[in-house]
């Protein structure tokens, strides 16, 4: 691998390239041309190409890659070949969706333990996962080998939620709250922000007319 | 504003300006500067002046942005001035949440409709929706004027599920299904996928030496 820092947005690219290996190797398919795996994931072929130069030399000029090997290297690059424990903060109406949600098992991710401030949520069982008082949480992240946290509070409790999980040994934060998280260097935080995404198709569904934008030509002086 | 096409990740960031920017206009800041707005939002100053020049000039060197002033062109861009209307389909857990989160209403986003294929779900009414039949769908979003359709149905279902939508008149998508939407050239589609999200965690959680990689010294016919 180069040495240099790989994006996140082509790690994440890297996943979709798995996802749709493992459909064509379900479907027997051997080998497969980037034009083909590119279409199939909504890529175009040069980015495929770029991504996995990160890495090394894959497939082979003019035949394409090997749907088997270059699962097995992807999978080797991800970390694919391990099971992941979640810990979830927060079991509002979202932290119960996640908790049940299959997408996770199905990507080799498991909830292992779940906290939740209020009293009356704590003792429920939601599948195999008991929520836990937050006051647990040091010792349980612990026992159980979290390695990923889950938050899923409210905006104003989500920084808490963070500090306590690095407290208690966790390096990755997957946060479903609206705000950006101070976090220590070693730790690694990925948003999924809901009204982010939403923006972008209001902003694509906007007609350009409608956006009466600043003309390039205006001073800035008029910003004042 | 320029004749390009802007990346979503460049409006995703617009939109990240705009919250920040809100709050600070809330505490009673009047000017920020770049530095310290890029900070804020977790992201470099460079980075803040190149997605804003897709749109125009803003700021003044030596001085900054004054809070109001941008918060307004960046509304006026992402078309923020305007209520959206969503319809939801598929309304297990992950819907249900997704119902009740007030991520949206803070956002500008109306649920105006809710659909599902499961005759026990439909007539439950979630907040001011009522859960109604598939088949009422093209009428509903007609009348209700939807513009936005978000999609939590299973995998399989989900290219269905859009389908409809399209065919109901939405050109916009929220797809949480974890699969690559086909869609017409107009349609405009974002995913929210959970478990990419957490590969880029995995990734960055696992230490390179254990990934193996392939060397770059090694010939491509090791693939065959």
């Amino acid at each position: 691998m180069k040495n240099v820092k790989i994006p996140s947005i082509a790690i994440t690219r890297l996943s979709l390239y798995a996802r749709n290996l493992k459909l064509l190797d379900q479907k027997g398919v051997e080998v497969v041309s980037s034009v083909r795996l590119a279409d199939i994931c909504g890529i175009n072929p040069a980015q495929i190409r770029k991504d996995l130069a990160y890495f090394g030399q894959f497939g082979v000029r003019g035949v394409g890659y090997y749907v088997k090997e270059l699962l097995f290297e992807i999978g080797k690059i991800l970390g694919l070949d391990k099971e992941w424990r979640l810990a979830l903060v927060g079991v509002g109406n979202l932290g119960f969706a996640l908790l049940r949600h299959a997408q996770f098992v199905n990507h080799g991710y498991t909830f292992v333990a779940a906290f939740d401030r209020k009293p009356k949520r704590v003792g429920i069982k939601i599948g195999d996962v008991e929520v836990a008082p937050l006051e647990n949480m040091n010792r349980l992240v612990k026992e159980r080998g979290v390695e990923i946290g889950v938050i899923a509070v409210m905006p104003g409790s989500a920084q808490k939620a963070a500090d306590m999980l690095i407290r208690a040994g966790v390096c990755g934060i997957l946060n479903f709250a609206p705000i950006q998280l101070q976090c220590l260097a070693h730790v690694f935080v990925e948003n999924i922000d809901f009204s982010l995404k939403l923006d972008v198709l209001r902003y694509r569904l906007t007609p350009a007319r409608s956006r009466r934008h600043r003309s390039h030509s205006k001073p800035p002086q008029l910003l004042a």
